[in-house]
């Protein structure tokens, strides 16, 4: 592997999975990162408890319905959530401009400790190092988590099984299109918001399935279509999916149709994806259905038996197509 | 607070502390936050944990000694083993700037690989985001860490009582005089190397003192005198050192008089500090010198009782002086 890092290398999509597989796999190959989620399941003196990490380089750092602070506590806490785990606790590590002022920083801080509150987490340990001006854009910031796992459930991908449905919580594509609107070099008058948000509460009522609940991941980077391209791999099965019970909010869908962008492939931060027995089907739906964040959760497809796993997405006109991972970087520092 | 980021914020010093107490901890206060040590304690299930997080921004990103990489995991590991925790796993979360050569990414993950297996730990997660050209200096890396709490030792500041010993595991200031000589910038023709190292097998060591073991630290950022100034603060007494106990290396020691700097406010990346009670000085000496990285071990003062906690060192010409916090930032970038 030689060459350089390209922008598509952090877009979540096939570039990524090269750059993860090709190297930080090869070179730190062990049993704990082979499964390569986005937790990790570690045992500590027989307490099974999973470990995530995200860093976020988010550009703006505010946008519409949030800003860096929120986003990284509401996604380190949906990593553990859709590994089938309790938050316990956060870390925060950040690289900081020199100049970047104070008063930013605490409404930043401010806005991690307002949703570590909503996700009861505490933020329990930091660190902060600073760059001289120009060595990096204003603040980023990783953040990682523990959780417990829920004894009730037992997550795996291979548990998915032909005939399993598929649910979303809600709908697609809103947190890349707010961003993208925020950065404001687009002349457009709509006003989307991120959908930033903590999915332990989904997580946690989906837990009630137990065995029957398959597997859940929150689609960000890369779309919906990129997770359910690892959902397909990781069964070795075709997702069908049926384009019109997909949610879409209606400003969301001008939007990507004006900029010519597949909502598939924008990233949510407040979504789930689940995989359910046929049978849990409906009580799965009926579960998010009456949590506010899950109003708008539909069952949009279904795993079938297929040699060559691929995602398929059946149009209301009777034919269908393939939806791939995402190639290339639509939208760069989405997250 | 108004006011921006400075580079003196991120140097471990006054400024840094200043910066965590009056923002981050006044915004994101929390039980697991308050002690403000370098890891957590955090308990799972009635599992008690330690739960850490650094982030590295080191230029240049390889030096004589070791590699960003290589910081990063052992830098981890050491704030697990100084709480008395066996290091159970690590994440990782890149931050990579647009056209970093892949081929020095490999070396960095192969470095981590190394360290990683050196300390018995796994990088169990990860995640990478890249930024345009121009808007990182090459790679930032926070890694994260959690550990098994050895149950045989209870550390804690308060525990420090007047009369306890304060012993250090080697040579100072290695670490931040290295990095110095590799940017270039000095003409002097020193061979100084980092101390980078995992200290888990010396705070293992010493763990076999149970509760006469009160107080661990490796004192990185700021140097020995503001990790001794936070032990003076936590425990309300006074540090008393005796200047020619404390370990240098003749060419870091002339390396440091050549550039005006003091050797105690220099960075260390394998040094441990340890408080032990008084009768345990000599058994903690005994198990440090048995083993390589503890070989020039030596006790270098203790504690006294005063009303105004204070680290003084007294000199070999019997006078002696005090010792602050670092203030500014004469070493920006160290870690």
């Amino acid at each position: 592997m030689t060459g350089v890092i390209t922008l598509a290398d952090g877009a979540g999509g096939k570039a990524s999975r090269k750059l993860v597989e090709g190297l930080f796999l090869a070179e730190l190959r062990n049993p704990l990162l082979e499964p390569l989620g986005d937790a990790a399941l570690v045992s500590a003196n027989g307490t099974r408890l999973a470990f995530t990490t995200d860093s976020y380089v988010v550009r703006p750092l505010r946008f519409p319905g949030g800003d860096i602070g929120e986003l990284a506590v509401n996604g380190t806490v949906n990593d553990l959530a859709v590994f089938g785990a309790i938050p316990l606790a956060l870390t925060a590590g950040f690289v900081l401009e020199e100049g970047f002022p104070l008063e930013e920083l605490r409404a930043i801080a401010r806005s991690m400790a307002r949703a570590a509150q909503d996700a009861s987490v505490s933020v329990a340990a930091g660190d902060t190092k600073v760059v001289e001006r120009g060595a990096a854009d204003g603040l980023y910031v990783t953040t990682s988590g523990i959780g417990l796992l829920d004894p009730r459930v037992e997550l795996d991908v291979t548990r998915v099984r032909p005939g399993d449905r598929v649910l979303v919580s809600g709908g697609i594509a809103e947190h890349g299109i707010a961003v993208m609107l925020a950065r404001g070099n687009l002349e457009l008058e709509l006003d989307v918001e991120s959908d930033t948000a903590a999915l332990h509460g989904l997580t946690a009522a989906l837990c009630a399935l137990g065995r029957e609940l398959r597997w859940m991941r929150d689609p960000t980077r890369g779309g919906l279509a990129t997770t359910l391209n690892e959902l397909a791999g990781g069964a070795g099965a075709t997702v069908v999916l049926r384009e019109e019970a997909i949610p879409v909010r209606e400003d969301v869908r001008a939007a990507c149709e004006i900029l010519g962008i597949d909502p598939l492939y924008v990233a949510n931060e407040g979504k789930l994806v689940a995989v359910v027995a046929p049978d849990a089907a409906d009580r799965a739906l009926a579960l998010l259905g009456a949590l506010p964040l899950g109003a708008d959760a539909a069952l949009i497809g279904e795993i079938r038996a297929d040699d060559i796993p691929l995602v398929l997405v059946d149009t209301p006109f009777g034919g269908s197509r393939i939806v791939d991972m995402l190639v290339g970087d639509p939208l760069p520092r989405i997250c």
